[in-house]
């Protein structure tokens, strides 16, 4: 069960309100990289969590962290859409510095939200839940996590650039640091269940006779015109430490049948010249 | 520039056509799990490569391998939805196992592909490109493409155990093999470009200035009676090399303030009681 | 800020798991009805409000209660999914009932979240945030609660009336229950607020000289051929207090003209005969 | 069936072309609160009206209408787009002021529409049709339709004050009105139906035996340091008659229990250590 | 503006109510090849239309008739669901055959829409106006319309097939009858303004200056192992007349270079390891 | 099988990068009139392609050509981006003309792509699958393509009124000239195939007992008040040679019933009053 105390889980200042940023920080709430995405990642995947329970602990606790980082986020929003010109006739809407940044501006911070946050990255464009990953697979969802905390860290990091708003930096410089505990979080949990090359392949319990594993540890060179950019993941044992990596390369003409599906059947709604 | 040759990556058998397996089998082209997210996915990231060239060739190989994925799938709903009746006239149709069956398939394999593969998950929901991570930042397209092979091959193993039908898990073993190697290869990235600990956080060219790191390497407990759930993210030495991992615990009230947007501007749309 | 506590608000049991009613219940989590639907409303909302801020303390509270209500509905449904086959060997697969259930379960239950709740509606079809009105009009804002809380609630009785299992119906009575306080919690700060009539029109901040007042009070019938349907909006006074409603019918051709705009642009990218 | 007459409902005239405020009129055709959705709200209600038909007829007459107004508004859209540049070597696209104008556009305009209106909102994010609520419950549709009319009313009133053109102002002031009547058209049918107490809870169809009625009337205060904000909904009689308002206040700990779903199961996907 | 008269466009009967063919009808309604797409698309080509308005009127007159075909299929749906159950305790909910059809049925015709249409397709996918074509160039409009009518067609079609209720078939001759002139219609429109090849390439208002014409007239082949399949493409004149067709074979090498976006830019959010 | 060779199909040169014609550009490869629609849907046409083999042959070389065109597109996107300020603190970032630029640039090509193309319209909308058209129907595919490259012909022909970058003007007259063949080629299928009127009505293997033929060949003229808007649809013969067109005009009632769907049942949700 969720509760929810007064105050902001960081303090949030805004010494020059900029409705332009304003739409920038859209992206850290309803961004595919933002907080709605990790609250609720997290959430399902602490619903979902089998095995130790410990683990389904931890993602609740870090997915009630996250909703009170939309709370604060969306806090911002409104302070930097405070004296956004709501009306032609204002002082403010006469002005060509303020007529230029409204340009850039989301509309719909004025007309659909009445200057405050939305469920909307930069673009405006909602967020949407089929970004939910929470697979059943432990080692995959922690996969996703890092992966959300990862692209959450870089825009955050980007956002930090694009302000000179000492009070929005100083927000951004919290929400870079948690992103920073809770990519290490998600990578210890596989290192706490028996380090990465225990984990590989996800999912671990795959017998190796679902595998065809003469496909498992080559890298395919699928150019006509360039050599195979060699690397870690071209020789040298595979990082399951079950193989030995390798390359296909040359033109390879496909396994498989060239396919063919025949004559369209009657009564399927194909033209009649199908059917012959 | 693309080039396209006549015969399937991998050979297509279906030795009994089931058209619930067709349904199921589109999660696999069209779902977040599946072969059109890691073809584009991996697309897109090429186009965006900056810094060692490599990177971007072996981005663009798999991409280029990825698309032959779909390609062998798509011959697969195709061959799985052979014989399913589309009018109720055919003998099949009046068949009770089939009407059972046909109950559990998409209708729109009939109705809107003619008995043809779509680029839709197994529920009939299209795909869409929200779901294509291409950030500009190495590490974390690797992380978004290790999860994108992560859940793939979770899929490709479950699908595995739905069908008995000899020739598909013969397909699918193909599947689950080259989810093993790109789950490495991405990995093998990271590896590549210096190890885990140097690419942490990400992005590593964050400069420590603009994080607030006394919030950097604490795990924090929201909860109001559960104990911390130990482990390898509550003490040691922190991922990236940095900082010992602590915790935070008991209950926290926020460090910021209680927010107050304070009353509604005139012209701004509100109630005339939120602006007394 | 928020925070969690280990038990969930209401007691889960069931006590036949039922794949097909994990289907229908995502409805319940991840439907336009459904529980994320108001949770992330009333916290948007919550937000976003000025003016009095006891109305911000309500609702970010009842936001924070319907977090729960994910919670347990999220439980629900994974019990309901406990048993259901995940591979074609199973004895459960090979039983014609259970066969036919699963033709009607989300296939994504066992292909994509391993037997647990996703973010989806009974369709499979992902919650999207455009459903989370928060407009920065309090009363307008409240009537989009009652409306989430009506439908809700009309939801959670057909659930009800969809099961004989005992644990889902007692705790959808919990449901039916919450819903029919928050319907009149709603609609209570209106009446707090000095009443529907003073309410309207929302806004009710809007000048009349914004306002064609001569067209505010009419049912407009646009019928050909069937009578105006008569009722409290045709006469009588107009629920604001302001004016008495009437009718205008009869074949109302137009106010406006017919609109015409003339030929198209060189360089505008029309046919060269929609320029002469 | 439907007819049309060739003038519009009401005269559109744009004194002064405005491509930034096409844009925002966007909103009033293609936003969640704008015309398509009533339109087609009131339609699909109509469609499916079961009871005394004269609530039918009503529904449809009004749908009927509202198709007029989106006809209107997409006139002024395409009056609002004449002029604009469409091709760099225009004058005007040299003009400073209008390449400032033209950078908070929307591009699409140019691009996709030719100077037309389009199906979408100010972002140029399509309507979808996920809004239409029709739930076969006519108290809970009116509900809907005053939530409509209302934000509907609200971004009308924002247009008015985001222009200066006499002609568009007019049009808009023609807009408030029409919302002004339907806002209280549909409270009307509750008042027809016997009255808000009478409709309640909704669904009043429900049988008080299936709700956990001691759940019914209290006002739940989910926050650890907040006092219980007192209003309407904190104690009298409840809107519907049946009880008192209370509330239940303290740190509440869950009636439910803690929830836990054991071990995963073999052939589930998982990793190995969650089944151990 | 619009208007509505009592009765339906064409007589709805359904001898049999079927929930399943319900769910299939809903295609026709709010897939992309259904009655919302084309009544909404016509709407908005008349709204832009430029040029002689006689298109104008004929779009808007059959805008308005697809609204009706909407009406007579939301009909449909809702008699095909009559007798659906909608409580487990009913005698149909316990018969076998009814259990199984409603496991194929869309369960939010009972949950969202109480046994009435929806605007959604076959797998409950709400529709969305991204698939409103509406140019401002008229011949592309043209082949839009073409296309959603013989797409319309080919549903209708495969409708038919799938049903043997005849009052069903009856309705469904019906919409094939209008398809069929529709799909003439919006041809006889390029014919009306001179015919294909004079519309051809569009827009033919594009100067030949804007075009790289001697890539304007070969067919492709991209394979690396197929003969070039000839045909009507491969040689003889142009459609357009003003050339003649060849065809570009063997591997084709790119006219372009090999892209490079050389190493990323301090502060861009990359690795360290992408700037060196 | 897909291969890859290093160049890009066509050069593309940037004189003078623009961030905001980059926001332009992506509505060719992420619009509805872009490449990434064109790619995949003729992959999927071909995939699904029965009847004569040449047609899939031709489709899946096409398809291959469009993935070429995404990728050289992609490169002139982030070619367009090269110099965008990414920091406050850069020289650019403080010109006023740089920043008027940037507020009608696209933001996520800076936060979330870190300069580089996305899967997204000029709006930012990310491209949705649902747009990919492959009925099975060979004709009504042909129908689908020509309107896909001649709405793709309209925006190129758009996008190069909207740049006089002479690099951009000589890779769009490349994509102008490349989808005047593809308008053509797919028109060509149609005359391969037999010619336009024996493809009609499509499908043309709809039994002629299927059609109320008696409906098939008139306009219908829906207005009250405008005459009949004559042209090539309103007489002579039928573009099928089947008939000769004519034309229903007055105010036609419906032929069908006014609808009524009685009662609501018990149990259904309905409010009581509309069981009465």
């Amino acid at each position: 069960m969720f509760h929810h105390s007064s105050r902001l889980q960081y303090e949030v200042r805004v010494d020059t309100p900029d409705p332009q940023f304003a739409k920038f920080l859209q992206q850290a709430i309803g961004g595919v990289e933002g907080e709605i995405r990790v609250a609720m990642q997290y959430f399902f995947q602490a619903m979902g969590a089998r095995g130790n329970p410990k683990y389904r602990d931890m993602l609740m606790m870090t997915a009630t962290e996250e909703l009170s980082h939309i709370e604060f986020l969306g806090h911002a929003v409104a302070l930097n859409l405070e004296g956004a010109p709501v009306s032609v006739q204002e002082e403010a809407a006469r002005d060509p510095v303020v007529h230029a940044i409204m340009g850039g501006a989301n509309p719909r911070h004025i007309l659909s939200s009445g200057l405050s946050a939305m469920p909307v990255n930069a673009n405006g464009v909602p967020f949407d839940m089929s970004h939910i990953y929470a697979s059943g697979n432990l080692a995959a969802d922690m996969m996703a996590n890092v992966m959300a905390e990862s692209t959450g860290r870089v825009l955050a990091s980007r956002l930090y650039n694009m302000t000179d708003d000492a009070g929005m930096k100083d927000m951004l410089s919290f929400l870079i640091a948690r992103d920073t505990m809770h990519q290490q979080q998600w990578l210890a949990v596989i290192e706490d269940m028996g380090g990465m090359a225990a984990a590989l392949p996800i999912p671990n319990s795959t017998p190796e006779s679902h595998e065809a594993v003469e496909h498992s540890y080559y890298f395919l060179n699928t150019s006509l015109d360039e050599p195979t950019p060699h690397g870690r993941w071209t020789s040298g044992p595979s990082l399951d430490g079950k193989a030995e990596f390798h390359v296909v390369e040359g033109v390879q003409h496909g396994l498989g049948q060239k396919p063919d599906l025949g004559k369209a059947r009657d009564d399927s709604g194909a033209q009649v010249e199908q059917m012959a």
